[in-house]
C-alpha cells in the first residue's frame, strides 16, 4: 500500500468510528503534511482519493469537509471460494436477461455500456476520415495481424504511463477485447481444463469458459480489494488450475481493486505454479484517485500475463479496437487471431491512431472520470434514500458499476423482472456466478448521468426491492 | 446448362477439335442468332464468356476472332476422394510459407489478395467520413451483433440479384468472411467430427478444422465443374460427414464453378442427410461472363446452408464487412459472434453502408472484373510461353487465381523457395491438402495487373519450373 492509500484509509476509519463526522471539516493539506510528517502531495493524493470514495467534499476557498450526504454504507460481504469446480451453463440466462438491455427506451441501469453521448465521438469522425483520405492502399494489405504498427507504438507508449513495460511487438490488435480475452483462452486452455475466476465472475467470461467446455472454479474476492491471493493459492496447491482470467482493477461487477502488493503477490503465486495469468483491465482507465492503478502485467517477469484491453470502454465505443500484451504467447495468439477473423478493422484502428496522435485522449479521459466519479455520488444517495434497510452497497473507486446486496429475501431475477415491466433493466446477480449464488444481488451502470429518468428510475427499484423484501417476510 | 452456355460449349469444342482455328472470324451475332435460331441476346452472352474464357477475341466493328495466343491449354486432372479421412495438420506449414507473402517489395504471386490499387479507396473513405459525422451516437450500443440494419437490407437487397431470397434477418454481420466461416463451423461441429472439403481445399479452411480439432475428408473435385456431387454422396453413404466447406463459385484454389444443375444436386443430396453445408463465397461477384452465379444457397429450402460472403475481395480491403445468412443457425450464430467479438466495426458497417446506398458498387464491379480477366489473358500467355512441357493450368471464369500442375518432378516447395530468393512469392501446392498432395501444383495470384515485374516474373518461375523438371528426370 502507498503512502498515501495508507493515510486515505486511516482517515477513512476515522469517519467509519465516528471520530469524524459529517461535516467536520478535515486538516488543511499544509497542516497535515506538517502534523504527520508526510509531504502536501500525498495528502492530497489522499484527499483526492477520499473525495472519489464520497467520503469528503472540497468546499472552494474552505478546504475538505466529512461528506454529509454520505455516511459511507455498508459494503457487501466478501464472497467465499466455491466448495468444488463446475461445468459453466450461464450462457441462455445471460441471453435472455440482457436481449433486453439494448432497448433504447428503457432506464439503462442493466447495460454493460456507460453512455454513448461520454464519448468524443463526433472528434473520432474527423480523425476517421482524415487518416482514411490519406491512407496508403498497401496498408490493407501488410497492415494485417497483428495491427497497424503506428497504433501498437502508441498503446505501448500509453503502458509506461502506468508503470508497465510492453514493447510494441508483443501487442495483438484484435475486435475489441473480447476477441482478445478468447483468443488468449484458447491459446492457453484445452477443453475440460480448470480456469480459476473471482467470485462474482464477469458474466462474459463465464460465457467465454462455457464455450470452449472449460471448468471453473470461483476464489472468494473481497468486493474492495478484489480476489483473495491466498484463497487462490489454496486452490492451485490442490487443483490443477491451467488459468486465471481475472480484472484486478474495477473488477465486473464488484469494481473491487486490488492493492499492488495483493498484485504482485499473485504474479508471484501464478509464476511458482507457470500459469498464465488472462488479465481483462478495459476499466483501468477509469480511476477516480489521481494515479492510474497499475495491472498486474507490471509485475510480470515470465512473460506469463496477457493483459488484455480496449478502446471501447473508454473512447470508442462501436470502433471495436481491443489489444493483448501476450507475454510469451504472442505468436500463438497472432496466429489465433489470424486464422479466427485476418485482422483487425482499419478505419478503426487508423481513426484511432489518429486521435491518439494529436492528444485529446487524457484530457477527454479526465473529464470522463469526473462525470463517472459525480454520478457515482448521487446514485449511491439515492440508493441510500430508496432503498430496503439492510442494503449494502459498493463505493468503487473507478469504472461505473455498483454491485448492490439486497436483503436476502429479494430475489434479484424477480426484482428485473418487475423493474422490466417498469421500463428499467438491470443486471441480476445470477448472472455473475456458475453455481447462480448471488440471488439477491443487483449490479447498476450508473454511467449513464445524462439519463433524465435514472433519479426517479432509482426509487421505483427501491420500491419495488422493499416490496420484495416484505412480501416473503 | 442453361442456352447461352450450351452454345458457348458447343463452340469451345469446335475450337478444341480444330474446326474454328485460331484467327478464324465467328459469325456476327446476327447471323448466329438467326443460324441456330437463338435470340442475339443468347449468343452475345455465349461469345462474351468465351472471351472472357480467352477462347475469342473482340475486334472492334470487325467482330468476334477465335483468339490466337490463347489456343486453351491443358487443364488440370479432376483430383480423386481421399481414401480415409484425416486429422488436420497444415497450419504451421501455412504460416512459414505464407509469412513472406506480405513483403511489398516481392512479386504476390503467393498473395491471397488482389492489388488494393484496384479498390475504390478514397470514395470509401469519404462515406465512410461523412456517415461517421452524422452517426447517432446510440447506434454504438444499439447496432451490435447481428449489425447495422441499414447494411443488412443492402445486403438483402443484393440476394435478389443473384437469384436468392435471404432476409434481412437471416444475415449476421461478422469481422470479414473468415470470421462467418469460423462462427458457422463451430455451430454445427464438435471437436473429432468429420467434415468434407474439395480436393484442393483452400488452406485457410483446413486451419479451421484444425483449429477446432476436426477430421477432414477431402472430395474429389474438378477444376471447371467444382466438386464431384456423386463423389461426395458416396462418401456421404458410408461416413458420419457432419458438415461439408464449399466454394461452388470461383473455387480456391482451382477457381471451379459448379453448374447450376449440380449446386441443386448438391443441397439436395445435403438435405436428404440433414447436414449443414458451410458456403464460402467470397469470390461470386467476380465473375467474368455476363451472370452473377447463383449460390447453392439460392436452392436450399431447409435453411441448411449458411452462405457466407465479405467485402473484403470486392470492395473494401482492410474494412473487415463479411456477414453470413445463416439459415436455421441464425439465432446460434449470433449468439456465438457476439460472444467471440461483441460486434462488426461501426465505421466500416457505416461507410459501406453510405458507399452501397448511392450505387457506385455495380460500376466498380464491371471494371474490376474486367481488368482481372484481361490480366488472367496475359498471365496464361505468359505461362504458355514460358513454363515447361506438360504444365497443366485453369482458365477459371472469374476470380484471381490459376491453379497450375506442374512436370511432376517439380516439387512446389522448392519451387517456392528458390522463387523467393528471387523475390516472388508463390503459394506452394502442398498447402491446399492435409495430406499434402498436392507436391507439383502452384496457385497464381494474377490479380495485380498494375505490378510492374509480373510478366518478368513469371517467366523467371517458368525458368526455374523448367530448371527443376530437368534436374530431377
Amino acid at each position: 500500500m502507498k503512502r498515501y492509500e495508507a493515510l486515505a484509509e486511516e482517515i477513512a476509519e476515522s469517519i467509519a468510528t465516528g471520530q469524524l463526522r459529517p461535516g467536520d471539516r478535515v486538516p488543511s493539506v499544509r497542516e497535515a503534511s506538517r502534523n504527520r510528517g508526510v509531504s502536501p502531495s500525498t495528502v492530497f493524493e489522499a484527499y483526492y482519493l477520499l473525495e472519489a470514495r464520497g467520503l469528503l467534499q472540497a468546499r472552494p476557498r474552505s478546504g475538505y469537509f466529512v461528506s454529509r450526504t454520505m455516511a459511507r454504507q455498508a459494503e457487501p460481504q466478501c464472497s467465499q471460494t466455491a466448495t468444488r469446480d463446475q461445468a459453466v451453463e450461464v450462457s441462455e440466462l445471460v441471453f435472455q436477461v440482457l436481449g433486453h438491455a439494448r432497448n433504447r427506451s428503457l432506464v439503462p441501469m442493466g447495460s454493460a455500456f456507460p453512455s454513448p453521448a461520454l464519448f468524443p465521438l463526433p472528434r473520432l469522425a474527423l480523425a476517421t476520415g482524415k487518416a482514411l483520405r490519406r491512407l496508403d492502399p498497401w496498408r490493407t494489405v501488410e497492415d494485417l495481424t497483428p495491427g497497424s504498427a503506428a497504433l501498437r507504438r502508441q498503446i505501448a507508449l500509453r503502458y509506461l504511463g502506468m508503470g508497465a513495460s510492453v514493447d510494441a511487438d508483443e501487442l495483438v490488435i484484435t475486435n475489441g477485447a473480447m476477441e482478445a480475452l478468447n483468443l488468449c483462452l484458447e491459446s492457453v486452455t484445452q477443453p475440460g481444463d480448470l480456469v480459476a475466476v473471482e467470485s462474482p465472475t464477469f458474466y462474459a467470461a463465464l460465457q467465454a469458459l462455457e464455450r470452449r467446455g472449460l471448468r471453473a472454479v470461483e476464489i472468494a474476492t473481497h468486493p474492495r480489494t478484489g480476489i483473495a491471493v491466498d484463497a487462490l493459492a489454496a486452490v492451485m496447491a490442490q487443483h490443477p488450475v491451467k488459468a486465471c482470467w481475472l480484472m484486478p482493477n474495477f473488477q465486473n461487477p464488484l469494481g473491487s481493486l486490488m492493492p499492488d502488493s495483493a498484485k504482485q503477490a499473485l504474479v508471484e503465486l501464478l509464476a511458482r505454479h507457470e500459469v498464465p495469468l488472462i488479465e481483462d483491465d478495459v476499466y483501468g482507465e477509469l480511476h477516480f484517485g489521481g494515479h492510474k492503478p497499475r495491472p498486474a502485467k507490471a509485475w510480470d517477469r515470465q512473460g506469463l500475463v496477457m493483459h488484455c484491453s480496449s478502446f471501447s470502454k473508454t473512447l470508442a465505443p462501436g470502433y471495436r479496437v481491443g489489444w493483448v500484451a501476450a507475454g510469451r504467447f504472442v505468436r500463438d495468439v497472432t496466429q489465433r487471431k489470424f486464422m479466427s477473423s485476418v485482422s483487425a478493422p482499419l478505419p478503426s484502428q487508423e481513426g484511432l491512431s489518429e486521435y491518439l496522435q494529436h492528444g485529446g485522449y487524457d484530457r477527454h479521459l479526465r473529464q470522463l472520470r469526473a462525470t463517472l466519479a459525480q454520478h457515482q455520488q448521487a446514485v449511491l444517495g439515492a440508493i441510500a434514500r430508496h432503498f430496503p434497510a439492510g442494503t449494502r452497497v459498493t463505493q468503487p473507486e473507478g469504472g461505473y458499476f455498483l454491485w448492490v446486496e439486497l436483503p436476502e429475501q429479494v430475489d434479484a431475477l424477480a426484482l428485473h423482472r418487475l423493474a422490466l415491466s417498469q421500463g428499467i433493466s438491470l443486471a441480476p446477480g445470477q448472472l455473475f456466478s456458475a453455481d447462480r449464488r448471488f440471488r439477491h444481488h443487483v449490479r447498476i451502470n450508473y454511467g449513464h448521468p445524462d439519463h433524465p429518468g435514472f433519479q426517479q428510475a432509482l426509487e421505483t427499484v427501491g420500491t419495488i426491492a422493499k416490496a420484495l423484501a416484505s412480501v416473503v417476510n
